[in-house]
């Protein structure tokens, strides 16, 4: 296309947008009309990509960071013939396939949902890194970004991530219209101002008039030849750009224009421009991921072992027999164990540094290439990556995440080091899947288990070793549990997990020799939680007592009433948790604090028979 | 001091280090060695302090951000003369106050807790920032980083937000010692790579050898004299530094040395040197923070008012009628209301633009200085400062969070915006409140009463206007309820907050057309929740169905088991909450999608009449 082409391709961009949050009467067409330029001059001249073959491994992929000017990029779809005018018109309804920001559930051509912005930089990275460090394909990687979200950390994670591994095939356009939400940006129009952030970061910058179809063309071509660094385009833009009423003015943000149909005219009316987008240079074939036999770790019954060394000596078998597991770490692989996955699979192992947010996104990336990713780090740290969690939710992303140092159990390094939260912040999201082992065979078939889930799976890992209680060919099914105790006449049942299970069963040993009999129930797969079990416990004991090694909001405790919120007859409930803010102790003394050791858990179950209420 | 007196410090600091660490079996000794020699010159040169008076309003302010070098801080303490040895001793041991991760718990010197790393500078901002701001107070905040924590994007957006307020009362002390947990950082010793990032983010930058304690007292005194921008010192350091075994070795991090009194007399043995720590320059005085009397906005019943309305009104009455009101917003204001409080109090509002991060740290560091910080973007993004707000529990600050655009009321924009996991994330938050009014009378009251509460309160608002239900004198004690509709022959009890409220009422009227009574309770205290009431409708009505614009785990429906987890009888239970993925849609279609509209409530109590199982 020639620079008038492009210009008229743009403004049809512009007047698809508006068009489209015209006829859905909410959306935001300014925020899109400020980057349509920019998108004219990709999608037709440097983006490669086959629409009827979206999985095309050498397709290249595109993220819309500023998930809000989705007009924008299905106006772009219209463009390129992906959808009709028709479709178009949908926008923002209920059934659409154009929601309100992007998500790829019913679009193929969207990589990651976006709408909490500075994530799509962070997945960018991650698409990148799987195209240059595990696929070594040809793909570019392109991120529409908006000026407001680059105060998000994340941006900067990313920044640093990618100038470190080099991400040449990875570029960020940066639409700077000085506007954000309610007002200016810190550094409006200052263009220098962000170019030194990312060249500081060790990117190329390219400043540019993001209206000068013939300058963004230029400034793509560089981006493209630029080796051994990413590209940061910075392009100066205006909001509105091309309706006067709307142009450059604040107060404007979200909103269809006021007078859409004049806003049209001034555009120069509807057009049809059709673009053909390139197609992928090679025919490309999808990277080997070779698959073998499994030969998960096995211990024998009564060894001590920490369930995080189970996980890491599962992750680097289950590395061994499946070429598509990746694993990734934020700095504390010596922590968690995935320095032995590191060690065996050098090359599908991605260090992440400190930086959780970047850690999950860059798993998000790898998910979205067909990689089936482990990320870990401190079960506490996961909380630094909870939005990032809850987006990849949203896209439906496939990622195993694992907490390590779990709970109160970690002893002297205190409470900013326990994870108490977690089970709470994953069983929220949406479809995940949560599991906390207490043994090491446990763990191992766990984490193999997890590889073929769908969604957000979390395994929660403990520091300290624990007594291996099941042999290494025992089946732990997800949304199962074990029964470890039973009689029939239990007075009533325990529930653990993890930790909690050697305490339980010292607990209910303690009391058979009172001559009170006690279920153990081991619910190792905390969500979905196995309801038959526990509805059979609560049947034949009456009352069911949680402990666990967490906050006694949204964990274990509130877990098991999903068995239990459908209108049926409910159990007695006992719920033992931390309640405590713990300092410094030895993981015993803590146990004890918190009220979750053996003799506390005795303790609870004599006020119980005894029919007073325990807390 | 002289150099060999700073010297001699320096090395009393790493043998008292490496003497707690030995003591304690555990701790970071090698991480406090290199940053010894940055501390004894602080404290001995240039921090300004009066330990007997921890709260005088011109002393300095110090973070320690790599809180793992507890030992150091502690041994500092004992130079000053603030713990003597034998407490010194007691360093990770069960009831001591040395924690293995600083807290402010009990120890009057710390301010904030750190042990997350990337925290520490971002709180520091916050402190430096109501130094300079609200206080316009002559004090200084010195921050010590660890290099690897650089990686954390947490640190950009406090680098962005210091530079943009010119907090020239802020040095960030980076202990540049090569190594992390792991390993190596990315990059090693090379000063330059930070100072680039720093100064493009407009700092001013000293690079410094950390073992050079003249170098680091000109460094320090650099820092001091700058002017208009906040200064990073990037000192190079050795970690273990003076000890052969483990200086600049990798493996050794968060370990005693192995051979401990070995290493104490290499270091030349233990010295009892006391630093008398420079006095706060001013006499200082409090700042003004009148009180006066709070109008709070009335609204009659019957209005239609969105409740994020009447929060932005009342807090805007309240920074009338209080003057340690602060307010903070992540740029989203317009939206959330906290432009109300903006327009009427701008010299206590701060904007701190998309960094929710930041926006936590810096409500935790303006809450450190005694002021009443309101912290307030959508929901959903609330869980991007996750973590900020768990370590906010550890430290006990007390903040206002508020969190607009809950659930999937919102309509049109789609799950990205639809805060959906907030209950849960706030619940799980130690010592929490969570409240969630549903008309604009009692948001104005909760808003309110907030400002006393202790610990993390949160206050969930909705975007849609939503009827004024409550007369504006009516009383709405955190921990309380309402019970809205209530006879004799209640057949089972609807319990909801919010949104679900009015839908709550019209099920109800529904069923009642039918012959069927129903009990409806406002939950509006979500944590703590009012167990009385709870239990009486238990009791009477044998069954509550808990209706929550929310995911199922979590939030309402896990709440109310908080009023029968101690083994008394438990009633039968139902939870409607949000189990869909929405996509766009209005409001009223994302309710009745979500099965938490009136028409599904009444649905749902038809078929629990019937005796049958709902879900």
């Amino acid at each position: 296309m020639n620079t008038g082409e492009l210009t008229e391709l743009g403004q049809q961009l512009r007047v698809d947008s508006v068009r489209a949050a015209a006829a859905a009467g909410s959306g935001h067409p300014t925020s899109s009309m400020s980057a349509a330029d920019l998108m004219a001059v990709l999608f037709a001249h440097h983006f490669r990509y086959d629409f009827a073959r979206p999985d095309h491994p050498a397709n290249d992929r595109f993220v819309l960071s500023k998930g809000h000017a989705s007009p924008l990029m299905y106006a772009t779809y219209k463009a390129v013939g992906a959808i009709d005018d028709e479709e178009l018109l949908t926008f923002r309804k209920s059934g659409s396939r154009l929601e309100g920001h992007p998500t790829p559930r019913q679009l193929p051509w969207i990589e990651t949902a976006t709408g909490s912005l500075g994530q799509g930089l962070p997945v960018g990275v991650g698409i990148a890194l799987a195209g240059k460090r595990l696929e070594h394909a040809e793909y570019r990687v392109w991120v529409l970004c908006g000026d407001s979200e680059l105060a998000e950390g994340s941006v900067w994670e990313a920044a640093e991530h990618a100038a470190y591994e080099h991400l040449d095939n990875l570029t960020v356009i940066v639409d700077v219209n000085r506007l954000g939400q309610r007002g200016p940006t810190r550094h409006g129009h200052d263009l220098d101002a962000y170019a030194r952030r990312f060249q500081a970061f060790g990117w190329h910058t390219v400043e540019v008039d993001g209206h000068d179809v013939d300058a963004v063309d230029r400034a793509y071509g560089e981006a493209d030849s630029t080796k051994g660094q990413p590209t940061a385009i910075l392009a100066r833009t205006l909001k509105g750009k091309g309706v006067a009423a709307v142009q450059d003015r604040e107060g404007l943000h979200g909103k269809p224009l006021p007078e859409a149909e004049e806003a049209v005219a001034e555009l120069g009316g509807p057009r049809d421009l059709h673009v053909r987008v390139r197609q992928p240079s090679a025919a490309g074939s999808p990277p080997a991921r070779p698959a073998g036999h499994l030969e998960l770790p096995r211990w024998d019954k009564g060894e001590e072992v920490a369930t995080r060394n189970a996980f890491g000596e599962a992750l680097a078998a289950l590395g061994t027999a499946r070429g598509d597991v990746v694993a990734l770490d934020g700095e504390v692989g010596d922590s968690t164990r995935a320095e032995f996955f590191a060690k065996a699979h050098p090359e599908r192992y991605v260090e992440c540094y400190i930086a959780e947010q970047q850690m999950v996104a860059t798993a998000v990336g790898v998910a979205a290439r067909g990689w089936t990713p482990y990320a870990s780090t401190f079960a506490a740290f996961l909380t630094r990556a909870h939005d990032f969690v809850r987006m990849a939710s949203i896209s439906g992303s496939g990622l195993a995440l694992v907490g390590s140092h779990a709970g109160v159990a970690i002893g002297q390094d205190g409470p900013s080091q326990m994870g108490l939260e977690d089970l709470a912040m994953m069983r929220s999201v949406h479809g995940s899947t949560v599991l906390y082992p207490c043994d090491a065979n446990q763990t191992a078939r766990l984490v193999a288990a997890m590889a073929d889930l769908d969604g957000i799976r979390y395994l929660r890992t403990s520091r300290g070793e624990s007594p291996v209680l099941y042999g290494p060919d025992e089946d732990f099914p997800v949304g199962g549990s074990k029964v470890l105790r039973s009689s029939d006449h239990d007075r009533f049942t325990l529930v653990a997990a993890g930790v909690t299970v050697p305490e339980a069963l010292a607990a209910a040993d303690a009391l058979e020799g009172e001559g009170i009999a006690v279920r153990v129930i081991d619910l190792y797969s905390v969500k979905p939680v196995d309801r038959e079990t526990l509805r059979a416990a609560a049947e034949e004991t009456g009352c069911l007592v949680t402990v666990e090694d967490h906050r006694p909001e949204g964990g274990l405790g509130d877990a098991v009433l999903d068995a239990f919120a459908d209108g049926r007859p409910v159990p007695r409930l006992v719920r033992l948790a931390v309640r405590n803010m713990p300092g410094s102790a030895s993981p015993d003394e803590q146990l004890h604090a918190a009220g979750i050791d053996a003799e506390s858990i005795a303790a609870a179950g004599r006020l119980l028979v005894g029919e007073a209420i325990v807390s």
